[in-house]
């Protein structure tokens, strides 16, 4: 995953230590630029942030100081900010991560628009040989009751021949972008005779699972759209692992935040009009039907799935 | 490039007619729909649009009808507001194309962040068989002068064992592709013992040069941001051969924006506190060097091909 | 509200017809650049639209034709893309609103970023004598629950005293910026002995409540993320009242977009996770009490009201 | 400008310190948290910052130390993405200001959008009674030889006059503010047999030089741009001279990247086609006339500003 000489960066700036009037978060000055693994080859490292919870409630109030508030208040400001989507003064805390993500993870990533990116460039540079196969546990079907997602596990010779393909033709796709390079491991010249391939051509023999690299920096609002959307059971298990570890750093940065964010919005829910209303007459201990609320019959599966029982026989759980 | 529905698809939307009250560019509407081709089997068109060129003037305006004032006045405002990069009133007008690119072009045009987009999803549907190889002319050796972009044209054998590479490996990761799906051309289930792989999973083990498409939607002052950026010297060729064409839309769209956009962004250019101190010097006929102004070798390397002449012996055409 | 030059330019507008092969929407052209009042002096209205229910359809299937699925069909794809939050369909739709409204209500508006604006320049331009007064019952007390919004309507001499300050204030300072421009109603110089103040300096004599206009362009997505909040009753009625006749709008151009927008997002409701533990408990029958659950007094109130009932005494409706 | 508490609250956080790991600037940390006056009771202070000159030069080479390499080498390579217009590594470093300006400029300045902001509000809270006047030597007349912007200051009775209107205009609408609130100075009732106006109404009646202020988030990309178009001759003078003082900052901040902005955009200057080819003539000692390079009559005066000389007599200076 690091070279002998990225380990040696990263300890160095590890060890450095400076002064500063600014907020600090001790919690994630602990993990700060520490590379933490995700799939095969990838990664995920804070290397730089500002603010913290009370810049937060700094901004809500436009305030001067520090502020003399009790924690205890800064917490409930924080809260009702969050219930009430007022989402400028989460805005005004800002992270940056330096990230390594197969291509096909990237192309995900980047629909984001609200961030700031800084992409390794394949033009300029020469990509390294390092691919995502994924663990046999993750190898899985196409879902059957939904057109994407994926379903069962696949096992014996379907998946054992499946993760051969996706080796082997990783394998070449890279010794050929080597040979139209003109180059070997080293980065030495192989044959004199010839030129080599421009690189922002050969790249494009590469195949989806190679892994590039970024800076990408977002400020905490945006950050917790993104998460929310990426934690969520509906984003591909590939983008997921990333945010499931961007998400224990925001519990380090921002606990507050980071309570709030996920009373309100990781488990909380969205009702609609006509699930209200079921939900109204529900806790009255009046029958209900789907058609009476004029859900569809998907939404009224939601419906089920969330509340965890039988709407029309709610003495049963579901 | 487009199959017989596909078409049929557009040639309906082409025939079909309705009155609106709304600005309306006949010249624009001539081409509305059609598919230009760019690349193997790439395509860029107009799907929609919004405003022309007294948009623009009524919006510096704020006015609250078409527009009383004559022709040249209107031309003359944009060109204003053009040169003195008042950008707000060109964000009035908006288009939207459909495009068809390979994975690696489309990478970069992503990075254009103020503009929207939906596109081709590979984890819901299954892809083409259709890949990008460069024309003979345009496989180039890496540049020498730069670390990145091209030098000269490769030939000979090494033209042909790459352009071999490219193919064979582009058919052989689709062919992999398709076996993982579980699925032949026609999208029929090949073993029925098998699962198949899920396309958000398979589409992994295809190359860079595999095309997507998507619905781009700009407005007309971040459409001309992406152009001059896209259209320069400095742009991969992949990806100005689209610029290239949509340049010829805009034409059609907003011919007195199109007019300033190319006086005074395509063909200007912009020097640096140095550059225009050189400038003056020399057009008094004084002597000047790279030291006197404080520009590095390479900038006064930039002002020489831009200015066309040995700086240092102004007599000489360069 | 309008000049008689000013109804003439849209009159002329919207009796001028022109062929177009782009999507058309009927029921929106019937009301296209008329202008619909609004508080005392504002309006507004729709002066050029882009896209349609179906074209959100063919963004979601990037799609090459009109498409020949059912209506029932692209209901039901809308319907399923809001209640997944899959935005960038909603975005694939453009409109263009001609809006008069007081300095403050467009301070307010303003904080909408992901639209374009072109606002009336009070550098360049005179602005008009024209200001908001509340209407009587408009004139309300300091909310006393809240920190933030309107109480109890005022009346009698407390009303009448407010009205006239009000009135006279803005009168005056009007008058003033006139006397500061040296103009007088019909712009003619008043005091040729003098200059004038430049109208960058004296426009800052008038008060937030003098009326202002401008061009607003924003995609479906982010009208209904503006409508959303701004027709909310945490709203300021002000801003409230244009929210409400844009909504108005929304239907006419996109019925179906509109009928899920209101059955997801406006009428619809979101829970914390406390709150959908204590709906669970009490369709379940079983007691719950606001400590069960975690939540603060204040969030506790709040799902009272949302639900309508006692939530500790669920016999009694609240 | 300040209150005592304010005072307090600003030296409380001058005079704590912290350490950290993350990329520090000493020169920027001496003015931390000071509020630099701007008007006659404005200021500008910067509260947090992310990133200096070498987080451009990280993020342009997506590294993944601190960087061994020379000062000189990222001087060169912060000077080369400035001439290119490469932006996004500048986006990498984000920086915060507070701000306390008149509403008008506040106007302005919002129109920046891709900048975090959060104001403090007067549906919330009671504004303070301070307003901008012009000092008598910014109190000038509106240009002649342009619709926007100012000419000659003004003098005498007529600039006695204007500014008694505006200082007596501005005491008064507070004073009204204060009755329609019904509060006293001290925020105590005044008559308690009044209700007082809710404050999101009242603030209505005070005029566009009432001060607000507002915390003020933007990266260094979108700061240069804000820089660059509010130094300019063409801004206002009352926001000028906050960018002024902010590009005073900016220099602290990151010195590299200050000396190429100043390099390439402040002091450079933009060419048309047409003025481009006029420079070339100019240079190889050739007559030009306006209607050979087709520039407007307009254009041609600029050009002969920005190279300072009579362009049709190149011998006599302009």
């Amino acid at each position: 995953m690091l070279t002998d000489d990225q380990k040696a960066g990263i300890e160095e700036q590890r060890t450095t230590e400076f002064k500063t009037r600014r907020a600090t978060v001790p919690t994630l000055e602990d993990i700060l630029y520490t590379a933490f693994p995700v799939l095969d080859h990838g990664f995920v490292r804070v290397v730089d942030y500002m603010g913290d919870d009370q810049a937060v409630v700094q901004a809500a109030r436009v305030s001067y100081g520090r502020g003399t508030k009790k924690v205890s208040e800064d917490k409930g400001l924080i809260n009702y900010l969050m219930r009430h989507r007022h989402s400028t003064p989460f805005e005004m805390c800002e992270i940056k991560f330096h990230v390594k993500l197969p291509f096909f993870v990237a192309r995900h990533w980047i629909r984001h628009r609200t961030a700031n990116v800084n992409e390794y460039s394949a033009r300029y540079s020469i990509l390294d040989n390092e691919f995502y196969i994924p663990a046999p546990d993750q190898l899985a079907a196409q879902a059957t009751e939904n057109r994407q997602g994926r379903g069962r596990v696949l096992t014996g010779a379907e998946s054992e021949k499946i993760l051969k393909m996706l080796k082997e033709d990783a394998l070449q796709s890279y010794e050929h972008y080597g040979e139209m390079l003109n180059v070997d491991d080293q980065g030495v010249v192989k044959d004199p005779e010839n030129s080599g391939l421009a690189r922002e051509l050969a790249r494009m023999n590469l195949s989806l699972n190679f892994y590039t690299q970024w800076y990408w920096k977002v400020d905490l609002h945006n950050l917790m759209h993104f998460l929310s959307l990426r934690c969520s059971e509906f984003a591909q298990y590939e983008i997921r692992v990333y945010a499931q570890e961007m998400i224990k750093m925001l519990k380090k940065w921002v606990p507050h935040t980071y309570e709030a964010f996920v009373q309100h919005r990781l488990e909380g829910a969205g009702l609609s009009r006509g699930g209200l209303e079921a939900v109204k007459k529900l806790i009255r201990g009046q029958n209900v039907s789907r058609e009476d609320v004029g859900l569809t019959a998907r939404e009224w599966r939601e419906l089920t799935d969330l509340l965890e029982m039988d709407l029309e026989n709610p003495q049963k759980v579901a």
